[in-house]
């Protein structure tokens, strides 16, 4: 990635008024700033007003540090604006959770390698030994923190107590196989990115590419979204889809599955670093 | 579709065990048959072999109506074949069914109009009156069946001798919103094709846009399937999507669905009238 | 289509500058309009800022009619804006031309018969005779004018008549195996388009199926743009593939490019119906 | 990947006659084999007969390394057959170029690491030393040949004295920036497989993305394909396209090409390893 100029992005929704482009762009244009993204959307049904916008910051007048309270102060409360302020000279952190297949976590971590993304991988977290050896080849502590009844909460006590130590801002479940309960979803809502490895809402469950093949589908699918406490059920980010036909296997499905699983990941994961990602009513706005 | 020779169209199925391919080409090669297409699938859950073969008739020494026979005389018994023979000199009969949306029945019917399909067309039955115009621009007569709940058993019935009398072979359900009862299933078993305007089994019932829009969707599907008994649980044949976006409202779901359908339905109906859908234990082998 | 109230589409471009969408959005809010669209776009090589809005004229202070004149005078002069304003009570009138294959305008009239355009077809206008019936069946003019190298001028300027009589806004060329002259091009910059079937530049020139089955390629395309005068050069406005394989022969390919074409044509003319293609530099910008 | 019991596979053209998939079923079944994979197709432009055929050798009574012997004495003579034979207990050997992207190569050594192919890697080539880490990480030695105008005859011979030493079966040019000569690619023939970051024919060349750009186009697409002295015109296995649009630059069409390339890149190999793609007339028939 090239050198950028320092920027904010601010996304924003609040009850949808005449007039608020104009006041969120005055507030850039006004201190000197230069907008060099925008995009908007209006949700119709609810009135409901959404923005992505972001500006250079080389001639703003306001110190970066200091964005977030002025337009806390000027904008937020008179326009009941629940927003975010990212500037992107911070690298977030973000941490692996995997747990026997390999297949999502090397396509994270090569684009990782080759500097696609701007965000810093501090640690990996498993319930298994098994893929240790990854972390050492890419130089990321791996810690494991194997699972059981009996000590379900003490292990999350103790990730999370890592999480914290490591700064981690969210966290990828690359095909880990553990439910996450609601005390760690809340200690990162709508920072937990899964992939559930089926069409959502089609086959919902834990076989999913068995079922496909039962019913005999011609498509399978796959799913990235929000980890919330309704399992499956949080706000999808990202699906896509492979065209199967009577020649494939339960095998091959879980095969054509996994490439498909990766790649919805993968573009996923690059939405919320990018910043891209609002979520409302357990829905996305996906800016492009 | 320019003229082609005669040929005969084998689709079978049956247990499977070595040597079958021989045994199916030596009956062709032997008898002077000229092998045009072969394509065949072993089901190796289930043992179960299936194949589609045509050859040209033109030097067959076995007269066309007495190939069944001597198939069946031959080999079926022998090895439990379950097949059937299709001449493509027969231009099979296919009845729409249609309510009041029109973009499937015009997409069927600009493609049968231009030649597309070796079909004939001879009746459209409709549970409504609005579509009669469609019936009078391409020249085929439009049949009105209104059903009640009192008059549903005697209206069927009325539309059953209709088709008997039309000798039709074949139904497309062409966005008909009316249940078909079982006794007209039993009627015509594998052969009623439905269109489902949704990725079953995602979203079964009857608002599967207003579903997805609810639960935030990336992606829309649409299904062709033979009609069952069991409500839209049938042997898929054909099934797509379409990419959606927090942009789209029910209304732009609805109309990007619609797209998909038609496409969908006519992809599963060419199938079809090519002799290349066989179906087996509620799921189809269909053969490129 | 749902009754709409009146609103006005401006489409517009001009050099980027600091503040424009808060001008734009101000002429608009503070004039009493209510924005329910706005998209925009900055081409960050040329600085070229593009944007199309959309709002409600209900409380609109400046009559519809004047809208025009008023931002030309307040805006267009001063940031050296390009625009294009539209009202959307008006229904555009548009051209069919075709030759002798009838898949594309079958679907465009389908659509257009179903409502699904605000759009009048006053006349299909054709070469051949071929798809006069067509035309009956829809209750459209279908005018014919035979071209030879002789006549070619000759019949161009009765077309042009013609169109200028039904007062046509944009003509759609579905599947019209004529060269069209740079004269009537002029007539109609950037409101002619085209269907070329060929993933454009991949397979230039009259047989593109011929040379994709001759490459071997696995994937073929179709390509709908505006036609300028630099033959099948002319700005993109949407393209899609199928694949394909070795089981393909020329008159499959055929086949499977025809359902492209009618599709990605399709596509391009209710883009361009909704005023949400602008052109610049030879290329688009198509808002979602 | 599950143990599997011993099978042969057999891929062969030869001209189209009556009767060979009866005679060549018949090689296999006499002899005790059981067919576990059977594809066939015929071009009937060119009267060429293809198959694909993969048998059990449990119970085949001519031992495994006298196969090809007497098939070539028994059919391949009298019908002009061309064919390999493989038997899938040798791990063919694989090496893998690159220059500077990581990209591909990752995709590759994920796949390889997680035991999805039946293929051994033993070494990297490379020009530059750039990605020598990835060889330390996954364990394979890395060999960098850095190629001048001069040296490049030198540098070729030194590279093919070590895919000799190594055994190398085929090689993978993953995003390899240089020109391979006529006289490597004579070594291996239809053995080397390139990914080309274009939609071939459309964007030939050195600078496809910026061409693509530059041109507008709403598709962009990358081609793998057997290296021949065509440079850019070898037989294509797989092609794949990506979406953009107008706010795509050309950093943005690098970054979704380079995912498409992995994507498409892998497949082919994949294929390739399967011993699934027959090369004919610069043109490829994939078996599925």
């Amino acid at each position: 990635m090239k050198e950028q100029s320092p920027t904010a992005i601010l996304l924003m929704h609040c009850p949808d008024q005449p007039g608020l482009i104009t006041q969120m762009t005055d507030f850039i244009h006004v201190n000197g700033g230069n907008i060099i993204y925008l995009d908007q959307h209006v949700d119709r049904v609810h009135h409901v007003f959404f923005m992505r916008v972001e500006w250079e910051l080389q001639h703003f007048v306001i110190p970066a540090d200091k964005i977030e309270e002025y337009f806390h102060t000027l904008y937020a409360v008179k326009y009941q604006i629940y927003f975010r302020l990212y500037l992107n000279d911070y690298k977030p952190k973000m941490a692996i959770f995997v747990s026997k297949m390999s297949h999502c976590i090397y396509d994270l971590l090569a684009r990782y390698t080759a500097g696609e993304w701007n965000v810093e991988i501090p640690l990996i977290i498993s319930n298994h030994p098994d893929l240790e050896e990854i972390g050492t080849r890419f130089g990321i502590p791996y810690h494991v923190f194997p699972v059981t009844k009996e000590n379900k909460a003490e292990q999350e006590a103790a990730e999370l107590a890592l999480l914290k130590e490591k700064q981690v801002d969210f966290i990828i479940l690359a095909r880990y196989m553990q439910v996450i309960t609601e005390h760690m979803i809340n200690r990162f809502p709508n920072r937990i990115i899964n992939i559930h490895h089926s069409f959502l809402s089609a086959f919902v469950g834990a076989k999913p590419y068995h079922a496909a093949f039962e019913r005999g589908v011609k498509l399978i699918g796959a799913t990235s979204h929000y980890v919330t406490s309704d399992l499956d059920a949080g706000p999808i980010i990202e699906q896509d889809i492979a065209r199967i036909s009577h020649k494939d296997t339960v095998e091959t499905l879980v095969h054509k599955g996994q490439d498909l699983e990766k790649i919805v990941l993968s573009r996923a994961v690059e939405k919320h670093i990018q910043r891209k990602v609002l979520t409302y009513k357990n829905k996305t706005v996906v800016f492009s």
